[in-house]
């Protein structure tokens, strides 16, 4: 299968290595890294064991690439006003384009640029860096969800988990996306949010006696938001309890909204807190907890 | 009268000084400040006229100053645990003692220390700024409003703003202490607090869009926490938006917690924050945007 990795981070390098590594003929739009993926191609250190790959197809433009049959968004949310630009040439006839990005609003940008039938989203939990180019680091995790931005088209969403499968990458098709993207948020955005905004890791934030029960409170926030869009089904309460606890074994991980901050890039503010508060005010639900990070974390990186 | 300001930062230094013109001898218990203040007396720059006190008596230890007729206790709360040390040596049996520190629980501290009989609280609103050693920038503002830690002494509080008035600074006396402490407050939680979080200055607070009414709401938790205290009348909802129009005027004003933080010292959490959330929290009234604040802050602070 030919696929195209628009977004080369930590998170597109890691999934595009892996299905590379699967077999398929993956390709590379690159930036930082093009220099020394296209001379001493790429390496993944792995916490499921590292590999290295000699011969990456790294391209500088998407029309250097061409048609694809997938093409796998990795792009910072704040980048997708340039979606149009970097996937057009990428798209034909039977291309399919899944977007790994973070939030609320992706699938629905691309279905309008693209037509909503070739629309996937996946919703990726991976613990990923970059390291020096060339290099990724694959911390933990890395398990895929799947599904059809149409829920009618199911099928694509089982044939695209089937490839990620194949290649080594653990990914199930769900059949409502849009609880899988609010369920990731109950992590996304307090956790995203409050590291970005204390420039503490996720550990800091849950060892401290005053922020710990802060951070549960923000996650039933986003939950009871999440329970007043048209689900399939309910988010239970518990699900903050699961989302703690599986944050308790993740020690100092730095979120990637921190990194961004500590790099200076913007946030992916509108993915990840206003198109998900405003959801929630839409329906009647406050979120007094997630709207007072989002606001000062917007005060604290604009000024 | 013989006073003792103990606590010489911005706020102990100005009153001091302005005390001293009024013709008090006044002695101040120094530090930093010690050399410059006893060689080259203090300098106040002043919105309300510059001048310079040639004679300034300046002490080591409260020892040194002995007895004294009211002590004026400017220091951060949370050298709290210093009264004793720092304010025995100077109360004699008729001292009174005024706690002009922001926020709850310091003339609770000082009346079970010294008597409850002695213990005045004033609420100063005053912009100040240390400048180099010897100097205090006096910005904006600076009147108090004073009164008793027992009603029924009522008159002390009577005398003490007489004092004040007689040396130029605007002071009255309150019938009600702790309804002014939490007037203060509505001020203080949310903008010592959001600054000294976001390392922004006021302006950018109100300036922001998504803060400027988040500000606003937390002004309104206090009000509620507040009111549901024992006050002698309640403080409406409309003082909230006195407060953000008064705030406006104050362009890049940086709150002492934020002074706090850049220089590194620690912040006056238990005072502006700790004990109003568990005032509030006592009385069965939530605060979620003012604990998510404190929290946050905490965990940016310690880590």
């Amino acid at each position: 299968m030919r696929i195209a990795v628009v977004g080369a981070g930590a998170l597109g390098l890691y999934y595009g290595a892996m299905l590379q590594r699967g077999g398929n003929d993956v390709r590379f739009l690159l930036r930082r890294d093009y220099e020394a993926i296209t001379a001493r191609g790429l390496t993944v250190y792995s916490c499921g064991g590292d590999f290295h790959l000699e011969s990456v197809a790294g391209f500088r433009s998407p029309a250097e690439i061409g048609i694809v049959d997938l093409v796998v968004v990795g792009l910072k949310a704040f980048a997708n006003d340039r979606f149009a630009e970097l996937i057009g040439p990428l798209v034909g006839g039977g291309t399919q384009v899944l977007t790994l990005q973070n939030g609320l609003g992706n699938e629905e940008a691309l279905a309008a640029l693209f037509g909503p039938e070739r629309v996937l989203g996946g919703v990726a939990f991976l613990c990923s860096n970059r390291g020096e180019p060339g290099v990724v680091h694959h911390l933990g995790a890395g398990r895929i969800q799947v599904g059809t931005f149409l829920p009618e088209r199911q099928a694509a969403a089982e044939r695209v988990a089937a490839l990620f499968s194949n290649a080594g990458v653990e990914c199930v098709a769900v059949p409502d996306l849009r609880r899988a993207r609010w369920e990731k948020l109950v992590w996304n955005i307090p956790f995203n949010g409050s590291c970005a905004l204390t420039l503490q890791p996720v550990d800091a934030l849950l060892a401290n006696q005053r922020s710990r029960p802060i951070i549960r409170e923000m996650m039933v926030e986003v939950i009871t938001a999440a329970n007043a869009q048209p689900l399939l089904s309910p988010i239970p309460e518990t699900f903050a309890d699961q989302m703690i606890s599986f944050s308790d074994g993740m020690g100092p991980y730095r979120p990637s909204m921190l990194i961004d901050r500590q790099e200076g890039r913007p946030l992916e503010m509108s993915a990840i807190f206003y198109r998900p508060l405003d959801a929630g005010q839409a329906a009647g639900v406050p979120l007094p907890r997630v709207a007072t990070l989002a606001a000062l974390l917007d005060c604290a990186v604009t000024g």
